[in-house]
């Protein structure tokens, strides 16, 4: 056997069974050795991007990692924004980056680089394989990194260590070390403060936003009076109707400072402190207030669900109390005929979302009324944008549909974020999942119109204008999805959208709907 | 004034007066301050790895940087592959990447990284504005290395910076240093070696291979025997008929070997030492024999064109002497009905493109005819992949067709790789460009194909074939030009092929052809 033969193996052993690829020829033997693992199931972006955002999505849903396989630094490059929602996401990942044999780099190939460097801004580990006998033991070693830490590990893997032959050795699964244990200090200051009768808040992330632990988080709210936030962006949260309903901190500046003003103590799990997204003049970074105490009671390597139980114990909390959830609304505004507006898209898209559906929400200006709707709707999984690297939404669908091919994806999907990797509509039809992209076409990068007024800008002339309008000539998002294999149609009126999105959700296989707004 | 508006007048001051760009908010104040400047061209790309291409091809074809304007860490990691192969080419560009407020990178915002470790890679000069009171001397400095080293050079520009109030003063042009003087110990070696006897040849690239140098290198060559050879991937070459014929270091290792092997002493002029673009088991990586001499005559910093005319002076070769030069092809290979082939487009190309045609060549498969058939085309300039990181084409033809308004710019387009880029079809539109764009719609990466043979695959499996074939489902290249705002058209015969060409040569404006081959 080869590198490349024991790395698959050590990734089968570890039940990593996905890996999402755009290989080059310094992977060939590694895509050999993958087409000897019948067992893998290789899945094709036509551009990195896709790859490492379906990574992604998959391992958000399926909670483990998935591989990818990338070609050389460019290949890297390419995935690398995609990568960095990943990291902030803290999800587990395992990123085979091929380079030139060892022996190769002294040339100075055209396409050699600094992998290293362009790999750990995006990565919470970063490796180099020397050669194929440290192969196994590199691998796992990625393994234990991308789920302990957890994060995005990154294993570089040069041709010759592919490509070597080793002796064949049994592959036993990997051994991960223990969770970090609670943080007795920060455990005993979390109960202090929330005992005191100070305005406590939890800030909530990770898998602390799954169903059951937020169950356990509400129960010591409901016992106590303490708040629930979750962070701006999440991996995923479990919600809808049936489950404990949670708000973010909110993006606008002034509207987070504004929430978060009351919170004598704030006590973090899995968290990070809540900054604004941007600096803006005059404006503070920080948004709870200078004399907010700030504890950090977990990080995103615990078990944060243990932690909720560990810190409702020991608040004397009783496990079995009943916890106030969302209850299903049954009187959904009525949608009538009239020019489509994001919000009448909002209001549909959570009134007929089928059980158990995945939102990948990309919609950033355009579905802002969908999270607090929808936390009435069917119980679902919410996915974000962690990172603010747009580009993520319609691959980290690829992702999460071939995790949970049993459920449907719906992306809410803005179009000026949809072009940078609409490449994954492809993929999409290539593996027939189940997707229903919903693209906002409102034919202008609406965000940054908003951050350019907010700048004093009220008039655009011509170069602003080019730069923030997408009008001209208008995206054919129809054609461009039938050019990728993909079925697709217009709405231009409520009634055509409801019609539209009524009949994707009673079918199976990929859709996109082009809402013009 | 502020820092933006600073910024925008040095560059305008050193006639870099368009901008590729894709801003977001942490650039507000720059897109205001552009705003404010009508002379520059703004030129939204929808993508970043649009934005570098573009500029790359505009600077090898205008013999001047554009201006990049690139969001934070992530939008410069979605241009670095193509600011990798702008590298290689030693392409003058100046990338302004926005940044967080100085101030606000303690509180690791969700889209803060690592910016200078990024573009380390992928640029030949990196530097970060601490201060708007910097913007004018750090503006003038990046200029000068892009133009100096040549090459890229990425300016962080910090939101405080963009927006800090400083004086107002009066800008002048930069005033370059004088370039790298000629290396006269290696001159010396380099009569030497030619007087000799020896087998030598001169290893060409940047503007040694324009028209003018070309002849000198050809008087040279004419009078002494020595041999002429580009580099393997060139930014651009003045070719066609009544130009100097050249050919270029073959790809494959096997017949690079063969091509090289009689060579006792090789003079680079701005190239490096041909070297195997990747390794392969058993396979040298170097080339040129082991006992051959190289001699560095002149590295990308000089004026190449000077250092040729001052060869052939200390050579005694006359300054007049005729030159031999490729004659107009008068008797193509007649073109018949039937099945489109990659060659039958090869011919048809060469055959009907225009004087004038600048050539964007992404095709490394299919096109593998056109550049010996094209020597004896009408005269015309022929832009290649220089660091084999793919998805250059579509874009590149962006930046030539900016560069040059009245040319027509064809794109020679493998599918695999026009994926990677496909949005700056939507530019293409925009700007109303006039590029014809052939695909050539193998529906594989027949590179690839061809490599996983040559490691003894000869049998795909399954995760092979999924890897390696993009022909489930089929791209449908004239829906996603329409879906862009490009017409387009697709050809199965050659007969389709010849009518859709000589049309679209007879037009103006961007159109696509589809050639399944």
């Amino acid at each position: 056997m080869n590198g490349a033969d024991r790395l698959c193996e050590e990734l089968l052993a570890n039940d990593i069974d996905v890996c999402f690829a755009n290989p080059g020829t310094s992977e060939m033997h590694f895509v050999a050795a993958l087409d000897r693992k019948p067992r893998m199931r290789c899945v094709l972006g036509l551009f990195e991007g896709v790859v490492t955002a379906a990574a992604d999505g998959y391992a958000r849903m399926a909670d483990k990692p998935a591989a990818t396989l990338l070609h050389l630094g460019p290949g890297l490059a390419n995935g690398l924004a995609n990568l960095h929602n990943a990291k902030r996401a803290s999800t587990p990942m395992i990123n085979v980056v091929g380079d030139h044999a060892t022996y190769h780099l002294r040339h100075d190939a055209p396409l050699t680089s600094d992998i290293e460097s362009l790999a750990r801004p995006m990565s919470q580990w970063v490796h180099r394989i020397e050669r194929a006998e440290d192969v196994g033991r590199d691998t796992a070693a990625a393994y234990e990194a991308a789920m302990s830490l957890p994060g995005v590990a990154t294993l570089i893997l040069p041709a010759d260590a592919a490509w070597g032959e080793i002796p064949e050795t049994p592959v036993a699964r990997t051994m991960l070390p223990p969770r970090t244990p609670v943080d007795e200090d920060a455990m005993r200051q979390s109960v202090e403060a929330i005992r005191s009768g100070r305005r406590t808040a939890l800030l909530l992330t990770g898998k602390a936003l799954r169903a059951d632990a937020l169950e356990t988080a509400a129960r010591i709210a409901d016992a106590t009076g303490v708040r629930l936030i979750a962070q701006m962006s999440n991996g995923r949260i479990e919600r809808g109707a049936g489950r404990v309903p949670i708000g973010t901190v909110p993006y606008p500046v002034d509207i987070a400072l504004d929430a978060l003003k009351d919170i004598d103590c704030l006590i973090m799990i899995g968290a990070q402190l809540p900054v604004a997204f941007f600096a803006y003049p005059g404006k503070p970074g920080r948004l709870v207030p200078d004399q907010c105490e700030v504890i950090q009671l977990a990080t995103r390597a615990s078990d944060l669900k243990e932690v909720l139980s560990r810190l409702s114990f020991e608040l004397g909390v009783k496990r079995d109390a009943p916890v106030t959830v969302s209850q299903p609304c049954t009187d959904w505004e009525t949608l009538l005929d009239g020019d489509l507006t994001e919000d009448a898209i909002s209001v549909a898209v959570a009134q007929f979302m089928p059980e158990g559906a995945i939102i990948c929400n990309e919609s950033l200006t355009s579905a802002r009324r969908f999270f607090g709707l929808s936390h009435r709707s069917a119980p679902h999984d919410f996915l974000s944008l962690t990172g603010g690297a747009i580009g993520i939404g319609i691959p980290l669908a690829v992702g999460a549909a071939v995790a949970c091919p049993d459920r449907k994806v719906i992306g809410l999907q803005a179009d000026g974020s949809g072009m940078y990797t609409v490449q994954a509509l492809w993929t999409q039809a290539r593996e027939n999942l189940d997707v229903v992209t919903i693209v906002f076409a409102n034919r202008k990068y609406a965000i940054l119109q908003g951050e350019m007024r907010a700048v004093g800008a009220t008039e655009f002339g011509r170069n602003a204008q080019r730069m923030l309008n997408i009008d001209d000539p208008a995206l054919d998002w129809v054609s461009m999805a039938k050019g990728m294999g993909v079925e697709a149609a217009r709405a231009t009126t409520v009634r055509e959208f409801v019609d539209l999105l009524k009949s994707a959700m009673a079918q199976r296989g990929p859709f996109l709907i082009e809402a013009v707004i």
